[in-house]
């Protein structure tokens, strides 16, 4: 099937909560579908490691009550999510894609999760990872093309969303493993604002956050803040800042276009498909912003040549604690690919990762030079759709980047800036997203500005 | 016995390490000595959870041979450690003082530990430490005073090294864990600039740091400064900064005094002992500035009004989630001190939370602006010495803070400050430390100023 933004009709959950309060339609039954399409074409997509239907339909049972009743516990009680591998919870493994954590049961709920249950949701099951978040890929495929990759590290949590299976997911980006896979699969996603939504267990990197993948916006915001207002951002962060319901359309005066260092290598289909929707942008009275119409534009792509580098860099080397120690108590535990990453840390010096922190504080003083300049900047979400993936050959080289391309995702991770993706394009019949960038803590302007183009601009087709 | 100062001999390595080039001396013999000290102490100090003599000894015996060929790994090859049971060794478990975690093995090396290793280190035993690094005691006693407390949450380190059981041990502080049982045991210690030495698996708040005790100031800088060079800081931190050899002793032109609100309630002795050696300082012809010899050392005394409330709020939130779980999995598996901090956590929101980050965001900024003002500031490293702990009544309410009062260390913890003790009070016939407290990442001065302050002033005895 050929894929086609306003054609295809994304499982959104809030346009559903109608129904259960006038008692047509219930969690319980909502679940029941949801199952329905997970039987249906789960054999296919493979998006998730395990599932807790027992229990899912008797938080499901009980969120009808409450519905019945009158007392829902938050707009999404009785919302069926799925929640990335590498996130723990109390009632299922967390395996993280990876054999040195087969059979990892430590009955513990991360503070999202948690959060997600107080709020009413419905934890259906845990949906594939790459292998600790990294290159190494499941064996999820992509809904709108068995060929092709989801994306990752997000990869079950993209592909359950766009195959229908749940209306959202939490995954975590710390390259760019949210706006990419939703990218590829269609959906709207947001990456927050680093430290916006409290990661919980999970604090050993200082650019990974926990995102939301989603149908719709409507879901996709009140996920973020239902999760935010109960657990709050990370420790020493101030959390999510942003309105208790999805945020209004806004209309930007002014946006900025980050190319980023994937510029150059964008393929040209997707480079019209872009074109177009800046195009449909200006046409709205938008003023775009380019290289070149801006000296402070200009300083700060300057300064994202070398970002992919520097936060591979970064990330490796705060990774490779754990890398090591999973190693000394089992070499076979990780991926030849995830050993290279050890490898490459294992080169570094202390001195090494500073003067990579403080290339980081440089990009982001550029970025935040451009406040009063853009409303946001947009770019393209991935470097193209979703690549072929066919899976490594046995005795060849590993191939590079099985999951896709972050280069157009590693900037937002390294300025810790929020970013949402929008489904607005179709390049080959498959979808591209466009995501919106905003300053660090401006996770609802964001919102508010893709929410207006995702609305209102014809999606590009090419 | 009485405490003294000048009289009490703390253990060094530094010193030894010219008789193990020169062949006279060796690191297994040290240890041996060590182990000695220990047998004859340990039944009535009770420092350590658990030892593994058998590892020590062999590296200790690769040590000797690397010395012996003169190629030590670093100055501190071959020196006995002692590590707070909150952090991981592969060869040990970490139980934490904590019913939930008994025989917790997870045979991993936090990034300190593995850092010492590299750097040759004899990696002894695991140092007992209070429940999760919390108010509920474990079962050391005071080296000076069996009767008393040796201060928490790091007992166990604080107690071996004033046993002179080993030279140095590891300990963490979130509110006053290092500095304090280092005040009530004699040590000389360093709580680095938050973020200064890798907490490896422990970054779950956003105040605690990984310090040293030790019982000279050479032996405490060298290993702080050779975890750094290995280990570096916490993801996203610069790490620590400072010469690779003990900073040189450096005279203060102007130094505070800080109050902290623990001022009021310091029993008469300890503020007589205090006042003696600011008197010791100006006699060396330092400048001393008190409250109300300059509006910018006012405003920042006022903005400690309630730091104590503040740390706790924030450190108590941060780990509540780790709280919530434990009681979710095993009811029993944590005390009743832990769960009134849970319940006191359980009662905040998000936003709650977030305003006790802009109130310590202002005594940060109340704090920098003083570093024009002043080389460091001092203050008692503790309200007085050791308090007496014959340990809970059944049947009573529980006793606070049985460990002793954080009070004048929270500020240091708040402001992410590096703070140094060396033990240049005796009060009562116990050891109260004099501490100083430099801006963030000055490390290396605070360090500087305590040593010359250690070296030069004559120790006040009241």
């Amino acid at each position: 099937m050929s894929y086609s933004p306003r054609a295809f009709r994304a499982l959104s959950f809030h346009d559903a909560t109608g129904a259960f309060a006038a008692g047509s339609d219930s969690p319980r039954a909502y679940l029941e579908r949801c199952l329905e399409t997970i039987a249906a074409r789960e054999p296919v997509v493979r998006a998730w490691v395990v599932m807790n239907e027992a229990g899912a339909r008797e938080a499901a049972d009980a969120s009808t009550a409450r519905w019945k009743a009158g007392r829902p516990l938050s707009p999404i009680d009785g919302m069926p999510v799925g929640i990335k591998d590498l996130l723990e919870t109390r009632d299922m493994p967390t395996q993280m894609g990876c054999t040195a954590y087969r059979g990892n049961f430590p009955k513990r709920d991360n503070a999202a999760v948690w959060a997600l249950r107080e709020a009413g949701a419905v934890v259906l099951g845990k949906t594939v990872t790459t292998e600790l978040g990294g290159a190494h890929p499941g064996p999820t495929t992509n809904p709108f093309d068995q060929a092709r990759t989801p994306g990752g590290s997000s990869s079950g949590s993209a592909a359950a969303v766009a195959a229908r299976m749940v209306p959202a997911a939490l995954g975590t980006q710390v390259g760019g493993s949210v706006i990419r896979p939703a990218s590829y699969c269609g959906n709207v996603a947001l990456k927050p604002t680093q430290g916006g939504i409290n990661r919980g267990e999970r604090q050993a990197t200082s650019m990974s956050t926990t995102g939301i993948h989603a149908g719709c916006i409507e879901d996709m915001w009140q996920v973020a803040i239902e999760i935010a207002k109960r657990a709050g951002g990370d420790p020493g962060r101030p959390g999510l800042f942003g309105p208790a319901a999805p945020p209004a359309a806004r209309r930007p005066a002014v946006i900025g276009v980050m190319e980023t260092e994937g510029w150059a290598a964008l393929d040209a289909a997707s480079k019209a498909a872009f074109e177009g929707l800046l195009e449909a942008l200006r046409a709205q009275g938008v003023a775009v912003l380019r290289r070149g119409d801006h000296p402070l534009l200009d300083a700060f792509e300057t300064s994202l040549t070398g970002v992919q580098a520097m936060t591979s860099a970064i990330t490796g080397w705060e990774n490779h604690w754990l890398f090591r120690n999973l190693v000394a108590q089992d070499p076979e535990g990780i991926s030849a690919r995830s050993k290279a990453v050890l490898a490459m840390a294992g080169k570094m010096t202390p001195e090494d990762y500073r003067l990579r922190l403080f290339q980081r504080e440089e990009v982001r003083a550029r970025h935040a030079a451009l406040a009063p300049v853009v409303d946001a900047l947009v770019a393209p979400a991935s470097p193209g759709p979703a690549p072929l993936w066919a899976g490594d050959v046995p005795g060849q080289p590993l191939k590079p980047r099985p999951t896709g391309d972050a280069v157009f995702n590693t900037p937002s991770s390294g300025l810790g800036a929020p970013a949402v993706t929008v489904p607005l394009c179709a390049v080959g019949g498959m979808p591209m997203g466009i995501q919106v960038v905003a300053q660090p803590h401006m996770d609802a302007q964001a919102t508010a500005i893709a929410r207006w183009m995702f609305e209102t601009l014809e999606p590009a087709t090419a």
